[in-house]
Order: structure tokens, then C-alpha cells, then sequence
């Protein structure tokens, strides 16, 4: 089958490679019919991803259609469409039981290497999905791949991020970083009653659609966020700051707009980056600084739910689709912000 | 001046009464620019209140303008509009420090009569205000009066019932009744990110502003909620039930629509009604039962910052407004239902 | 083997019957070395709960050796000790991703009949778990099977009911029947930082029991619980109280006690008794009241983790140890109150 | 009167300066009978905190009697006995009402200089106090200056670094730094339900306190406090990490302790000491960082109540009396650590 494969900086290849096969009862496989590449995944495509053996088959977003399932999956049937979490658990363990999946001893995530669970990932026609009945959810009648495939990842980091952020009625959020992760979290955030979210990015073609999405929009390359923030909220500063974009200027602003006792969530992948303030200045303001990763077990279902009742169209912010026979190319597409969210169809 | 005053069951009376003075440092004298009639004010009016003085000045939601405040009172200034709660408590004890507001030994609702701190209501030109400073919020620049005029109890109220009754993402809500109780609960619901909301009752008009306000509407004349209710949420039941009604057979229907394991919240006001359940069939279903009051102190800020921002317009089910001077008009009419809210202007 | 199995009201036998076998690969069968008798096996002893086919085994609290597994059983071994689950769930599906375990279509009670899932229970030299991974706990080293096997169900029991009435710094609980729950709650009500538990029986050794775990001792016989309760609460009420004696006399008494707002738990079980007060009554007093049972899979590790700590000694409740062949003089003795909890050893 | 004055880095001075007066109706005058200090008194005593005046009056832990109530005081009266918070807010206005008490415009910290609302502080003869019904609480009955005057401070911050921290049933919580307000975390640990309590210190005495109060005691001169950790947790870390200490060594060992996912919060005062982990680190290992300032005015009528009921005894860490006169000795005592805690007596 064809498959993403990498094989160190910049060194993506699509190849040939074998089919996955049932490995433990808990098993099925998957025929994907749609996958998407993940903000994170760019950092695995420059190599600041450690424990990445060469050949690893990337992707961690993917529906698709069960052809095999092993005798221990439960509910869960050959030929029925599903869309995947981005990570796997055993549900069964203290840890899964307090609903800390990470720390869960069988957690797995798809295509991030060996520290993650080395499992192969969804940029391919077919994978091997560990844990299925719990790692795969049936998609709602009615709903297509584009609907409901960003429940695996970005779709529940958005909104885990505001739901850890303690986001609540009233409250002024700003979102560092209007890709697709901050337009998912302009599109989350009125699920918490926020009086209003301001993102701030440099991309023109992304403040618009986050200012679609119900957000003030600010151009950092012509407005300072310092003063757009607190000229917005009286003077005070954001109550919720979320940190989207991963780099460390996204994350200055972040650290200097939030109000004294607000709250920062770091939701887009840092690797090391130095904090842009002491501990002493984070004790002083009294702030709460919160690094997290999503929570699709946690969330898919109510998002499902969401996205069915049509109170959430995560689809929208997909904004090209090309055969998987093109991965390549969107890769280079999507890192040179050209695209917002690539789908890819095998 | 002029004021509606109660004498007993269905013996309202506009008189002229004294104006009301500076009785404490705190308090402030308001002048009324607009009031409204509440649901529980038809509680008193059909005499189903206990501990009423004949005489008592009625009406616990007005706005208006501040002509007079105690040398104790910090932040209010004379010529402000404001907008007042519907109770007032002291801000200072330990019930106060715990926002346990109805817990202060001060604790005072306007016009609800001597259990409640026997203060005079606000259906009248001019109120005596005690803890100005807190009671009262200021009208937002830009915002009328009847933008924020229901933030004195029914949209507090009804965000109350959706926060204590730990409305969720994902969530189906049945609210039974759509009077403007149930209005405000509908458009409220989206601030906690529900996939739907249900709302029943048997007069058209309202059931066809919460449809307006996004929720399904079931008319109990032609259909059976509970059928409508379970085919809605796949054989379940609702997540979290509202009683916003006020009656026996609304609270019978609230009670067979909640899921095992749901939520009940009583908000409208109940005197002696039995329950239609036994406590054994709460336990073995597993309900959790809730019966409250608004919270105005406690989520006024954050309502009024959502108006502020166009995210909540509760101004827009007010249906009629009427001179104080026919007062008795707006009731007969808000008793016989042909009113949906009615605001009395001085 | 030896079981105990019912037939109708009083009709408890004592009876051989086959060895369980696995039916599905997630099953393993647990030799037990513990059983006790639950309070609300007297239910099942007194005809009360509908669903029982005659013959079914009873039991849901148990301990013993792991001594067959199915394939599908992960982190189990064969030889192992364990403690069980009242009940089993899937660990997999969208309810038990949530932690509403009882809303798992495969949820199962052991030795409750039909309407839970129709398990043969525990007071039997063998039993069939389902979920085995999950349903069963291993037991920490050092540890014997009494200082565990109260987390099967009326230790978590214990902690859900103050956890669910959010139980909390300062506030002063009262407990209405000083059984074996309640004096369990009397245990547990420290790890909540409450300033007071008040214990409410008829029973001199029970009530004694209380004391000796710090509660203050109230006896309905001679003091009038109201008084008691308001005395000690300078006239307020108690701000979380719960009934964990499952009667008509102890739940009117549960809502006498009671604050203004504050909660009442219903956890003792309840059938068929009628609410003391009307529904309008609750909704004016601001109560909150909910029916519960324990979530022994939310909780257990937790505890255990308390019980390895010393922080817990469930197994000082357990006042008398009798071969499973004495389990009818047991029940009897447990049914007229002469032992606070019974073990029974196969 | 006499009064501790701060000229600079190490000039304490013990002068006479006038008795206050009222200055507001909501001012009371207190007449100190008891006032301690504080490690944060260390910071001025050493001069990094900015905005302090020469010939400010040091001191935000105080008790006494009412000698003075402005006429806008309610329910304090001359003669009374009391507790002072540490600082005093409004408690009216938006923030009071969100209990967001340090962002209310008329925050003030006694002692603490111009940035902290510029109240002259408690140790001294006298002390205005403002907004003097909240500010002060009423001493209970029976209870001395020594148990009631930790609820200035040291001891709701202890309890709040639990509380925000969310210590929860069975965690492990690790302390850094077992001076007084860490020994005061090990007295608060239990009410949070926590499993384990790991104190590490350098100074013996210290350790055999928080042992005596329940702590696993950690001697970081001859262990490594990360291998005491992990081996205490199973190789996961402590669940909950809180630095006590406010130095660069110890912040470089709470990050180093804490497990993956897990919370730390900063509560001993730092000035400009860097983080010792990337913001990469931080997003990497899931953690939680929360820096924050004790919140009395929240939590002391439940630590009241707690004290009251026998269940807290904060005055057991009190180590030195003295009379105000030898308040430059005991500063100096206190600095050295030969005081654990010292309490001046005017």
C-alpha cells in the first residue's frame, strides 16, 4: 500500500509498503479514506521530534472504514466508517480510569515514533488501530469523513485547551496564532460563554477567517497585540491566553497580554523554547501557565454530538484536498502556510 | 408618588404613597425609568406568598436613574443609571464571602414581602436601595434600559438554573415551559455549548420564540413530551430538565423526561406541590434534584459584559410596554398570558 | 461449589451449584476468599427489588484468587489476589468515557438479578467477572483481603456520597443511620476537611462506633436529631446530610436537618417511600437532593491507595468473620442488627 | 505608639510614630495584641520588594481589640476581639463579587508599600484598618490570640496553594521548603484527602515538625530529593509539587519532582529567579504552573470553623514570643531560621 514515510529533516517519501495485520484481539484495521496533516506533524517534517526511527509512516488524523476487526473488539463492525482518536489507550487501567489516557501504560499515538508507542500512522491507505472499540468512533449518520475527521486531533485540542483554561461566561480569550488549531478555538470558544475572543496572527487570509468564526482579528505586523488586548478589555489584559502556534515570539505575546491572575494554556507544540518571563514575574502576576496536549477520548463524543446538532462545522477550516499520491506536495503546501488544512484522500 | 401596591389575592391597587428617603449610609434612592412584572410577582398577585404586609410596594426588577445616595455608599454617583438586583445582601459576612447571598443575615428582595427583609418593590417611581454599591451595576455605556433591565432577576435566573444544574458540552436540555422564564433559559443554553434544548409548553407564540431562540419545540397540546423528549435523545431522556413553569403538571413532565442519572432543577416558583415521584424512584434512577433561586450578584458582571458584546440580547422578549399608571392592565394581561414581558415605564 | 442463593422473600438456601465457566474472552474466574454481606442484600433477603430469578446467587462484595483468564484479559494473572467491583462496565464505550458506568449497555451488578445484568454473585466459592481487567483491582502488597474488600461497593459507596454533596472545608455533614455506610461516611468525611460529622441512630454500638471515628454521636431515641443538628449548628442547619439508612423515618428526618440551600444525599436504599416534603417546599428551602449509588471503578484506586497509606482502615467495621457454610445464621444476624458487617470465608 | 519601620535593605527600625486614625467610615482602629512575621517580611527585611516608602510599618499578620469603628462598620463593635486578613478589598464591587479579591481597585496589603495599596501594617501598637467589617473577622469564642492569628495569612495561603493545586483523594503532594508555611501545607494536606505528604528541607528541625505533623520527611543535605520522590511514587512523581521556599534551589527542585501532567504552584515568594525548564519542557511534560498569593478573605471562616471544631491547630508552629520592644531580635532570629515562627507582643 502507499504510505507517508519519514525519514529525517525535510526527508518525507511516499512509498510502498506492507499492509498492516491484526496484531492483538484488541486490534482492527483500518481502511482510511481520509487523513489530514497535523500542525505537529511539521515538526516531525524538521526533525525536532526526537526517537523517530527512519521508514515510521506518519499522520495521527484519519477516518476511514473498518475491513478487519480482532475477536476481542467490541461494537464494532467490518465495513462500518469510523473516525479515529489521534491516540490509543486500554480504558481499563487506574490511569485511564481517572481519564489521564496519557499516562495510561499502553497509550500509543498514531505516527510520532517510539516514545509515543511507536505505531504507524494514518497517512496511508491502511492502519493497524490498537484498542479499536475505544480508539474508533462510528460516524453519525449523515456525516461525511470532512465532517467529523478533525475529532481525532485538533478539533478536541481546541477545545480542551479552553475547557483547561477554565474558560467561562464573560470571560475575553485570546488566541495567539489563527492557523488551524486557533480558528478551531475561535469556533470552540462560544461553547463557554466567552464574551468575546481576539486572535492575533500575521497571515491575512487566517485573521479573516477567524474574524468569520466571530473573533476580533489583529495584525501583529501592524498592530502591537500588547495594546490591541488591552485596549479591548479596559485595560486589563486577556483573562485566557492560549498559546497556538508553537514558537517563541506566538508565546511572548502570549506571556504579555494576559491580565495579573490570568491564565495561559500552551497548546501549540513548543520543543525548547525558553519561558519570555522569570518565575518570579509569573509568581508576582499570580499567573497559571498550563501545557497540555488534547483530549479526544475525553471529548469526542459531545463534539460529535455538536457537530451533528450543527452547533460546530470543524470542516469549514479544511482547505484543500488532494489524492494521497500528492502528500508531498501538501506538505510543502501546508508549511508554506498556503494552505490551512490539507486533506488527504488515498 | 405613584406605585402598585398589593392588598391581598388579585387586590392590586396604584396609589400614591409617600417617596422613599435614606434610611442607612449605604443605601441610595433610585428613580425608576423602567420595571417589570415577573413571573413570581403572579405568585403575590394571586396571594400564594405568605408574610405580605397589605401595602406592600411590589416589583424586584427595575432600572433606573440614581438621585440620592447614603455617604456610605462608594462608586455610585448621583445622575448614573444603573440597573439593580433583584436582593440585596451586605457583600461583608462569612455567607456573603461564600456568594451564598440568600445566606446574609441582611439579605432583602424587593418587594417579596417581611420573610424576605420586607423591603419596598420597584413597580413604583422612586426605591430605597440598601448596599447601593453592590445592589446596583451601572448601565453599560451605549446599552437602554431594557437591554439590561432583566439582568435584575429573570436572565440571572436563568443562567442560574443552567449553571447549578451543571449544563454541559454536548448536553440535551428540556426546558418545560417557554414563558420568559423558558425564553431566557433557551438563549442562555448555547453559553454552555448544549447540542439542543427542548422546550415544551402549550401556547404557540412562545413555543415559537424558543424555536426562534434555537430550541425544538413540542406543543404539549399535540404531542406527548416524553415521547418527543426520548425520541430526541435516542431513547435516553434528557441530560439536565428545567421546571421553568411553576406547576404540578410541568413538574410531573420535568420529572418522566430526565434520563437515569439526570438532572432536575426547580426555578419556577413552586409552593406546595407534591412531588409526582417517591424518593425511592430518585434514588433507584439515580436523580439529583435542585431547587433555586437566581444569583444575580454572582453572574451579573459576566451577563452583562455577554449584552455588551451582542452575545445575549434578553431585551428582546420583552413583548409590551405600558405606563406605570396601567399597571393593573400588564398584570391582567401577563396572568392571562397574552403578554409575554411587560415593562412598566414611570 | 457452595452458594447462597435466593428464592423470594426470607428464602435465602444454601445450595451447591456448578462451577462458572468463561463466556467471553474479557472474563476471568475469581476463586473467593471474602464475601460480605451488603446492606442492601437485605433488600434482596426482604423481597424488595423486582428482576430476581429464584436461584440467583447473591453477593456483590468480594475478594479472592484469580484462577483462569480469558485470552482477552490484559494485566491479569492467573494466581494473582484481587478485589471486585460492585459492578462491571465496558471501560470502551461513550458512557464509561464519561464515567457514567451504569449507563454502559454491558453494565452489570453482581447477585442483583435481571434488571442489572443478571451476574451470579460473590457468596459462592467462585464467581464469573466480566471486564476482568477492569472490574477487578489486584490487591497492594502487604495488604489482606479484609483491609480491601470493603472498596467492592460501600467504601466508594461512602466516598461518592460526600463527594457527589461536595462535601467541603468547614461544612458540618450529618449522617442519618450509623450502620456499617454511615459509620464508613464518619471515616471518610476527614478526607473532605469538614469541621463536623453529626451521626443519627437508634443503635447504642453503632452510635458508639461513630464516636470512636470522630463523629458526635446523636441517638434518636432520647434527643430530638432536629435539636441536636440545630444546636450544634448555632441554628442553621447542616449544609450536606446524608441518608445512608434507606427508611421512611431516617429520610424525614435527612430533610428536617437539612439548611437553607444546603444538600441531602440519598445513598441508603430507598423503594417505594414517599418524599416528607412537597416539591414546593424543596424548591422555597433551595435544597438540593440526590439519589446515587457508590462508583467503585471512579474511586477504588484512590482508596486503596489511602488504605496502603493508613489513612483508611475500612476493614475495623467488619465485626464478624463466619465460614460460607454459617452465610444463613449470618444474613439473620446481620438482618436484626446484632453485627454490624459480616465476612463470609469459603 | 511603637512600630516597626523599614529604611531600606537590612534598617529595620523600632520607633515611635503616631497612633492612626479613622479615615474612612468603613475604617476601624485596632489595638494589637498579637502580630507575627511573615517569611515575606524577610523579602522587604532584605529589600527586594519595590515601592516602599522609608518609614513604612511592616506587618500583615495581626490580632486585637476594636477601639475604633468608623459609622459605616457594620457588626464590629469596641471591645471586640479579632483577626485581621492580610489585606483588605472592597467587597462590592465586579472582582469582590468574582472573589477575585486582589484585583479589586481598593486592594490593599497592610505592610507591603505603595504597589500594595500603601497600608501601614500590624506591627505596631495600633492599626487602621479599612473596609473593617470584612477585613476583620471575630475572634470564636474560646480561642486565643495563637490559634486565630495565622488566619492572617501564612495559614490560608497554605491552604489555598492546596486547594488551587487541586489536591485531590490519594495524590501524592511534595513540599518544598518545611518552614512555617510549608509546615503549615503538611497540617492542611489531610483535609484534601491526599494519600502522602513529602517534605524536604535542610534544616533538621524543620523536617522533625513536618514529620511530627504527617510528612515523609526528605533531608535534601544527604538524599536527592528526586530519588526520594520517585521511589515514594512508583517511579511517577508527585502528583502535586509546592514550592515553600521562594529560592532558585528549591524551584529547581519542585519542577524536577513533579510527574508528567502534574501541577505545580509557586506560593514562596519569588522576585526574579528564571524558570529552571524550557516552556518547551513545560508543554512537553503536560505541567501545570501556578503562582499565587494566599486568599483569606475566601477561606477564613471555614479555617475558623476548622480550628474552632479542634481539626487544625496552626498555632502549634508558633516557636517565639516576644515583646514588640525586641522586634529587631526576633526579625534577626527569623532570618537565621533559629525561629520557625515568631509572634511579637506589644
Amino acid at each position: 500500500m502507499l504510505a507517508v514515510r519519514t525519514y529525517g529533516p525535510a526527508d518525507l517519501r511516499l512509498e510502498e509498503v506492507p499492509e498492516p495485520g491484526i496484531l492483538e484481539p484488541t486490534d482492527a484495521i483500518v481502511k482510511v479514506t481520509a487523513s489530514a496533516i497535523c500542525g505537529s506533524d511539521l515538526h516531525l517534517y524538521h526533525g525536532k521530534i526526537p526517537g523517530i526511527e527512519p521508514g515510521m509512516v506518519c499522520g495521527h488524523e484519519f477516518a476511514g472504514e473498518i475491513v478487519e476487526a480482532g475477536h476481542g473488539v467490541l461494537d464494532v463492525a467490518v465495513g462500518e466508517r469510523c473516525v479515529a482518536s489521534m491516540f490509543s489507550a486500554c480504558g481499563r487501567c487506574a490511569a485511564c480510569l481517572r481519564l489521564e489516557h496519557r499516562r495510561c501504560p499502553r497509550f500509543g499515538m498514531f505516527g510520532y515514533g517510539i516514545a509515543f508507542g511507536d505505531l504507524a500512522g494514518g497517512q496511508a491507505e491502511y492502519v493497524r488501530v490498537p484498542f479499536a472499540d475505544m480508539t474508533l468512533a462510528p460516524v453519525p449518520d449523515g456525516l461525511t469523513d470532512e465532517d467529523v475527521l478533525l475529532t481525532s486531533d485538533i478539533l478536541p485540542t481546541a477545545y480542551t485547551a479552553l475547557a483547561r483554561g477554565e474558560a467561562r461566561s464573560g470571560d475575553v480569550v485570546a488566541v495567539i496564532g489563527a492557523g488551524p488549531l486557533g480558528q478551531l478555538i475561535c469556533m470552540c470558544a462560544p461553547l463557554f460563554g466567552v464574551s468575546a475572543v481576539i486572535a492575533v496572527d500575521v497571515v491575512a487570509d487566517r485573521l479573516k477567517e477567524a474574524e468569520a468564526l466571530g473573533a476580533v482579528p489583529v495584525d501583529a505586523r501592524t498592530t502591537d497585540p500588547f495594546d490591541a488586548v488591552y485596549d479591548l478589555t479596559n485595560n486589563q489584559g486577556a483573562d485566557l491566553v492560549i498559546e497556538a502556534a508553537g514558537n517563541g515570539a506566538s508565546l511572548a505575546t502570549a506571556m504579555s497580554v494576559v491580565r495579573i491572575a490570568g491564565r495561559v494554556v500552551l497548546v501549540g507544540v513548543l520543543v525548547d523554547e525558553p519561558f519570555p518571563v522569570s518565575a518570579g514575574e509569573a509568581f508576582l502576576r499570580g499567573l497559571s501557565i498550563t501545557g497540555l496536549v488534547g483530549e479526544p477520548l475525553r471529548y469526542r463524543d459531545d463534539l460529535l454530538r455538536l457537530i451533528t446538532a450543527g452547533r460546530l462545522e470543524p470542516g469549514r477550516i479544511i482547505s484543500h484536498r488532494l489524492p494521497l499520491a500528492e502528500a508531498l506536495n501538501a506538505y510543502r503546501m501546508f508549511d508554506a502556510r498556503e494552505a490551512t488544512k490539507v486533506v488527504l484522500r488515498p
